[in-house]
C-alpha cells in the first residue's frame, strides 16, 4: 500500500476540532451539547450581503481577477478602510479565500524552510499548522493571563531574535485571548521590527470586535514602518459571513504584493460567489456594527462575571474578539474536556471548551488553560456555564478543594 | 527595507496569466482583442444551480464542516459518483476549493521536499507551482502532437522512476492537450504504479467533456489499486461554476483521506455559498449535458479544421476538455504571442493564445506550441481564427515561408 509522506503524518491535526467526535457521540445519545468550544458566532450576517446574493444576476458564475473582483478590491479600499483610517489603494490589496489564506501568505512570502516568527503566546493553533506546512519555526514570546495576555516587555523579543528571525505575527484583538493591544504596545512592536527590520504580519480579523473607547489601532497606522507591514484580514469574520471564505492581505510593500499575486494566480481566484455577499457587505450601516458590539458586550460581562464566580476559576476582562481564556482548577484541560463529553451530565446537558495547550509553544504551558467563546445567546449561556460550574465541582482531576 | 524570501522570489509567475497586461493596454487603445486564452467558457451555468444561490433561506452564513456541507457530500457520492459508476462512500470524499486546493493537497499528502512525481508532458503549468510550493520535483514523461499527445510507452515510465519517486500525476482529459486517454492506457498506469507501489494522482476536472462515443475511464476504476488513486475533482469545472470554487478530493485509501482531513480543517471549511450552488448543481438535467457537449463538438470541429487549414499549422483533433495544443510556424510562441498584441492589427482586432513553454518541463520543447481554447462562439471564433491566420502570414518570425 502506497505511503503518505511523513510530513502529511507529522502534519499537527486541529486541536480545537478533534473533540467534536465526541460531542457528535453524546448528541447522538441524546444529550444537549453547549458549545463554547468554536468561534462560530449566531449572529445574523447583514441583510445587504444576503440580498447582493439573493438578486445575483450572473448567468455564469466565471472566475474572477486572481486578486478579486475589481467592485469589492475599490470596495474595501474606498468604503471601508478609509473610513477606519488606513489609507491604500487598491493594488496594495488583494482578496484571499478568508484570513486563513492571508495568514498562509504572509508566512510564504516572507519566509524561507528554516526561518523563525516570533508568536505571542497563546496564539491562534492555525499558525503552528501553517507554519508547519512551510517548514517555518515558531518562537513564542510567553504572555501572562495575571496581565491580560498583554504585549511583554520589548526586550522579551530581543532575547529571541536570531539571524532566521523574519516575523513577528501578532493577533490583534488575540484569538484565543480576546486581548486588545494598545496604542503603545503596537508602537513598540513597530520600533522592534523596524530595529530589526522584521515583517510586522498583523492578524486584525476580529477589528471591528472592539469593546474599549478608544478605536482600534492597526499596525497599518504604525509610522515609518510602512514596507514591514502585512496585513492580514478578513471580511467573513467582520461581517458575520465565516462560510464566505473572503479575506483580505494588504500592504504597501510591492515587493510583498508582487508575491502575494503570484501564489494568488496558481490559485486562480477566490470565491466569487463569497464576493459579491462581501460587495454587498459593504453597505452595512453602522447600527449594525453597533448592535453586534452591544450584544457582545453584554455577553462578555456575563461570562467573565460568570467564570470568575467560579470557585478556582480566573479569566481576564477581554477587550476584543468573542473569546477568551481562563485558568480552571484541573489537572489537564483536554482530559477534563473529554470527561466533560463522554461522562459529566447535568440535567441531561453538558458544555464543551477548548482545551488551549495547543495554543502553546512552551512546553508544559496552557495545561490548565481553556478557551471559552462566549458565542451563545445569554440565556444558552446561563445554561451552559451552570453545567460548567457543575462539571468542575465534581471532575475528578480538580486540583482545588 | 524588509526583504521577501528567496522561496517567493522564485515562485513561479503564471505565465498563462502574463500576457494580461497587455491584452489590457490593447483594449484600453481600443482594439477589439479575441481571447482564445483561457479556460474560461462563456456557457451558462445550470439554472439549478444560480437558483439554489438566490433562494438561500439562511440567516447566517457560518462555517460548514472542514470536510464541506453534508448535504453535498452525500448528494456527490449519491447522485453524481454512483451515476457514473464510480463507487464511494461520504468518507473517501472531502469538499475541497476547487480543482486547485484538491492539486495541491493530493501533492503535499503523497511527497515529501525533494520526492518525485511523474507528469506526462505538456500538463497543467500550475502542477508546476503546487510542487514548487512544496519543493517536489516534476518529472516530465515526453508525449507526442503527432501522437495525439496519447500516453507513450509503458518503459518511459520504467527509465524516469527512481527511488523518490512518489507518485503519477495525469490529468485526463488533459489540460492543456485536450487529450481523452484510452482505457488501456488507463489500465497501463495503473499497472506501472501498482508495480512500483506509485500513488497515481488523476485529475478528472473535465471529464463531463468528452466527445468520444466511449465513456469516461476513471482511474477510480481501474481495479486492485484502491489504495493508490487520488482523484481531483472539481464540481466549478463539471457545472460552468468556475468562480464557485468547488471541488473535492476523493481516494480509498484511509490514510489519504486523514491526512486531507487535517489539512483541510487548517484552511478551516470550503466556501459555503459555492458549495450551496453546487447542492443545486447535483439536479441538472442530462440535457444540460447534451446541450454542452454538442456545443463544444461544434466548437472544436471548428476550430481543428480551421487550424489545420493555416499553413504550417498542426493540431490534432482533441477527445476532451475545450482547448488544443497547436504547433505553429513561428521562431517562439510567447514572441509572437507578445507581437500579437502589441503590434498586429486585423481589422483593428487581434487574437490572444497561450505559449506552451510553460507547460513542458524539458528545455526547449514546446517554444513553437500554443494552447488555444475553444471557449468562444462560432461567429466569434471565426474572427478570431481569421485575425490569428493573418498574423501568422505577417509574423517576422515565421519559420515557414
Amino acid at each position: 500500500m502506497a505511503k503518505i509522506s511523513t510530513k502529511a503524518q507529522q502534519m499537527p491535526a486541529s486541536a480545537i476540532r478533534k473533540l467534536i467526535p465526541l460531542a457528535d457521540a453524546a448528541v447522538e445519545k441524546g444529550v444537549k451539547v453547549y458549545r463554547l468550544n468554536m468561534g462560530q458566532p449566531d449572529i445574523k450576517s447583514p441583510e445587504c450581503a444576503l440580498n447582493a446574493v439573493k438578486n445575483i444576476s450572473l448567468k455564469n458564475v466565471s472566475y474572477s481577477n486572481s486578486a478579486g473582483l475589481m467592485e469589492l478590491r475599490k470596495g474595501l479600499v474606498e468604503k471601508y478602510y478609509r473610513k477606519i483610517g488606513i489609507n491604500i489603494e487598491v493594488p496594495e490589496l488583494i482578496v484571499t479565500v478568508a484570513g486563513s489564506e492571508s495568514v498562509l501568505l504572509a508566512l510564504e512570502i516572507t519566509c524561507n524552510a528554516g526561518d523563525e516568527v516570533l508568536v505571542l503566546e497563546p496564539f491562534y493553533t492555525n499558525y503552528n499548522t501553517f507554519a508547519f506546512m512551510n517548514e517555518i519555526s515558531l518562537k513564542a514570546i510567553p504572555t501572562e493571563i495575571s496581565k491580560g495576555f498583554q504585549v511583554p516587555d520589548i526586550s522579551e523579543f530581543e532575547k529571541a531574535i536570531t539571524d532566521r528571525t523574519k516575523a513577528i505575527l501578532i493577533c490583534n484583538p488575540g484569538n484565543p485571548t480576546g486581548t486588545l493591544y494598545t496604542k503603545e504596545s503596537m508602537l513598540a512592536l513597530g520600533e522592534i521590527a523596524r530595529k530589526h527590520d522584521l515583517f510586522l504580519i498583523s492578524d486584525e480579523v476580529y477589528r471591528e470586535f472592539c469593546y474599549t473607547d478608544e478605536p482600534h489601532f492597526s499596525a497599518m497606522n504604525i509610522p515609518d514602518l510602512d514596507q514591514n507591514v502585512i496585513l492580514v484580514d478578513s471580511v467573513s469574520k467582520r461581517y458575520n459571513l465565516c462560510g464566505a471564505r473572503v479575506g483580505c492581505i494588504v500592504s504597501h510593500n510591492k515587493e510583498v504584493m508582487a508575491a502575494a499575486m503570484k501564489y494568488a494566480q496558481a490559485r486562480l481566484c477566490p470565491p466569487v460567489l463569497g464576493q459579491i455577499a462581501a460587495i454587498g457587505a459593504l453597505d452595512t450601516p453602522q447600527e449594525y456594527f453597533d448592535a453586534v458590539r452591544e450584544e457582545y458586550i453584554r455577553r462578555r460581562d456575563y461570562m467573565i462575571n460568570g467564570l470568575n464566580a467560579m470557585p478556582g476559576v480566573y479569566t481576564p476582562l477581554p477587550m476584543g474578539a468573542f473569546y477568551t481564556v481562563a485558568e480552571l482548577p484541573v489537572d489537564d484541560t483536554e482530559k477534563f474536556a473529554r470527561w466533560m463529553l463522554e461522562e459529566f451530565r447535568y440535567e441531561n446537558a453538558t458544555t464543551m471548551v477548548t482545551p488551549a495547550a495547543s495554543f502553546f509553544k512552551t512546553p508544559d504551558r496552557g495545561t490548565n488553560y481553556a478557551r471559552i467563546a462566549y458565542v451563545l445567546e445569554i440565556p444558552e449561556m446561563e445554561k451552559a456555564l451552570r453545567c460548567l460550574a457543575e462539571g468542575l465541582k465534581q471532575y475528578p482531576g480538580r486540583t482545588e478543594k
